[in-house]
């Protein structure tokens, strides 16, 4: 990217955060009415790309890990937003089941399941940790990446109560597990609470519901600070009966990779956009940025090569994909460094209690950051890491938690982080909505 | 201060400071069990005296000055509290009106009508100001202590609104006014949401009905973490028909003082406390660290010297004591540096937002530290002041909220500021019995 492309980027992100810090009356009182009328999930997290003339969320994690990457410094702020979380689901809750994933050998995984369970602790509420994993059997003690102990402990089920051995079986059950393997026996039919609901799970969850309610969320909130719909919103579209293996729904998911790219280009041409179109296709139900791919024409669906249908083809847990969204792509024009960058923010009910940038060295400014799982590396702290690629994934963790300040300059960086928590807090209200 | 005694404070402290961590699960679920019955006041602040043996909240501001000496590192926790504080006043609020003391020449208090402004305008809301000072007939603009802006406008009545020239009244009108004047004719009988209520005003608050509340509190909390009451809650009478000038009601409020130093020195052996007892004699309605005197015999009070009298007969705005509180004196063994210090937490809503060690090296360990107003001067920052004590007053800002941390020290900061937290809610929650 050249540099005047650049002074354009800034220009564009300082004129839209002007727009949206003109209006951060509207817009809170806005939020709050929202709240008033839909429940905010118990946590997630958002991926945002910039491309300076369009900002938007692009991804929305019901389950989000990576609270280990979040700033401890900002530890107070997801205290209170976890008060509030967790005494909207149970007002009189003392205690917490916290389910997490079963891979209980990514270290990194296990310390955001630790960094998750100290913000409840401190939030003043017991937290133990119940797996789904069938290998534990009895209380287990594991280390973190961070050399942090961890106990996981065998869950069972006696009546419609979900417990522990001992007889553990608080009110509130607390899902960090996104059920892409589908929903065990054992999460059915119970009676205490489950958050999120057992539907945010990837066994029924689709990111096109997500995107559907998230026409709505950003048709009034454009229409609520004056701007087009089309500048936070990206097109999208379901195409569903593919099978990437046999090469079955390969036309008609070109036809709809086309259309969407006709749709950006004569937006672009509206508004004098010089980038070219391109598209993302995501498995809808899929996660852990597995089944993406970014295409600039038709043709490239159709001529998806043996090693990258395989890719699209299979997520997490083996599952096989035959429903994909093909989402408009947005630029990221972020940089942290010389690197390409997208902020991903995380909510704790209404509230933004942290973000980082995601930085991948290797990627494109048009490429899916989110490239091989959640093994971020602080840039300024040394960590061990398992994987070969892993150096080459980095995170820049947010400084301050974007607190809006209107006599600061428009660009400045609380501003600049307010604005992607807005943007995630709309992605967060769609959510809800699709929860419903 | 010898050594012994100060490692003898730090035993005692981190002891207490392990019982409270022990029971926090317990100690969170009562707060917010009690924050179903009780509605929170809109803010407020308390000052903390820790002898180690004994810790408790011994004064309780309900317009409290000083946001300005709050580490901004918490800003976000502030904002997230500010919206709760706000919405349950006025869950459609867009706006607040805010009224300020009238001492308009006091720059390091418009310095805190700035900061607070500011708390409330990153939440979202528009603020502005409208003074009671008959000084203020147009919209003027004001320099504060650090060179911000701050414009005061002017109050009208229309009908029961309180509002600004230009027809400016929203629901919520937020006093950082303490009403030690009277309530003005202005806000009385407004249709507007009047937070704090304006029984809270010095006009009709007294101490010892909030210390009444806490006495309720502090039982009902010592029992939930199995402790003495005494542990937590100094001793108090009220002792009225005093004139100071006269030397009205001297033997009256001797007697009050000998019995509650008997009190103590029985409390002291029972727990084998070396200290001397003493008692803090402070006007019933006083503010501003205004009308306090420390004393160790009944004989100090009735052998009042000319000067010392006229201190304690007249408290801000002239208003002349006719009522005072004796309170059980807790020695303050928390030193910053080789000062003197005790600690000041500041709560909006449910929420601890900040806090700083009150620090005064001119005094002793049993007197009070609050001796002429609200002009800190932060230890590591150079702040122009108006009077010749003021170089005498310091403040260290806390670094930390006081996240509790039952993984660390009972005694690290963290902790130490759980607790000081812990002990100010108690205040806070008495505080909103006594204005029910």
């Amino acid at each position: 990217m050249n540099t005047p492309m650049l002074d354009q980027f800034e220009q564009h992100t300082a004129a839209f955060q002007q727009v949206i810090l003109d209006k951060q009356t509207e817009i809170e009182a806005w939020f709050r009415a929202k709240w008033h009328q839909h429940t905010p999930p118990f946590y997630g997290s958002v991926d945002i790309r910039n491309a300076g003339y369009k900002m938007s969320s692009i991804d929305m994690n019901l389950f989000p890990g990576g609270f280990n990457n979040l700033n401890s410094d900002f530890l107070a702020t997801a205290v209170i937003a976890a008060q509030d979380a967790v005494e909207r689901a149970c007002p009189t809750a003392k205690s917490i089941l916290l389910v997490p994933e079963n891979h209980t050998r990514n270290t990194f995984y296990l310390q955001n399941v630790y960094a998750l369970s100290k913000i409840l602790e401190a939030a003043g509420f017991e937290v133990r940790i119940g797996s789904l994993n069938p290998e534990i059997t009895e209380a287990t003690a594991f280390t973190t990446a961070l050399d942090n102990e961890l106990v996981l402990e065998p869950l069972t089920r006696v009546g419609e109560r979900l417990q522990l051995a001992d007889g553990f079986n608080p009110c509130l059950v607390l899902l960090n597990n996104d059920l892409s393997a589908g929903v065990p026996e054992l999460l059915q039919g119970l009676d205490q609470v489950v958050l999120p609901p057992l539907k945010g799970g990837w066994t029924t969850r689709r990111k096109t519901q997500h995107f559907a309610a998230y026409d709505q969320v950003a048709a009034e909130f454009a229409q609520v600070i004056g701007i087009d719909e089309w500048d936070i919103n990206p097109y999208f579209e379901q195409a569903s009966g593919i099978n990437f293996h046999e090469r079955e729904g390969e036309d008609q998911l070109a036809e709809v990779v086309q259309r969407l790219l006709d749709k950006i280009q004569a937006k672009y041409d509206e508004k004098g956009i010089q980038d070219t179109p391109f598209v993302i296709v995501k498995a809808d139900a899929g996660t852990y940025g597995m089944g993406v791919m970014s295409v600039k024409s038709a043709d490239e669906v159709r001529k998806l090569n043996r090693k990258n249908r395989n890719k699209m083809a299979v997520i997490k847990e083996g599952l096989e994909v035959s429903e994909v969204i093909v989402q408009e792509g947005i630029y990221t024009y972020e940089k942290v460094g010389e690197a390409v960058s997208e902020p991903v923010v995380y909510m704790m009910d209404r509230f933004v209690i942290g973000g980082f940038y995601r930085v991948n060295e290797a990627r494109g400014i048009d490429e899916n950051l989110n490239a091989t799982g959640m093994r971020f590396i602080p840039m300024d702290q040394e960590i061990p890491y398992q994987s070969e690629d892993a150096d080459k994934r980095r995170y820049a963790q947010w400084n301050t938690l974007g607190v809006a300040d209107r006599e600061s300059p428009a660009n400045c960086e609380d501003n600049r982080l307010y604005v992607y928590g807005v943007m995630a807090r709309l992605s967060l209200l769609a959510a809800a909505i699709e929860l419903e």
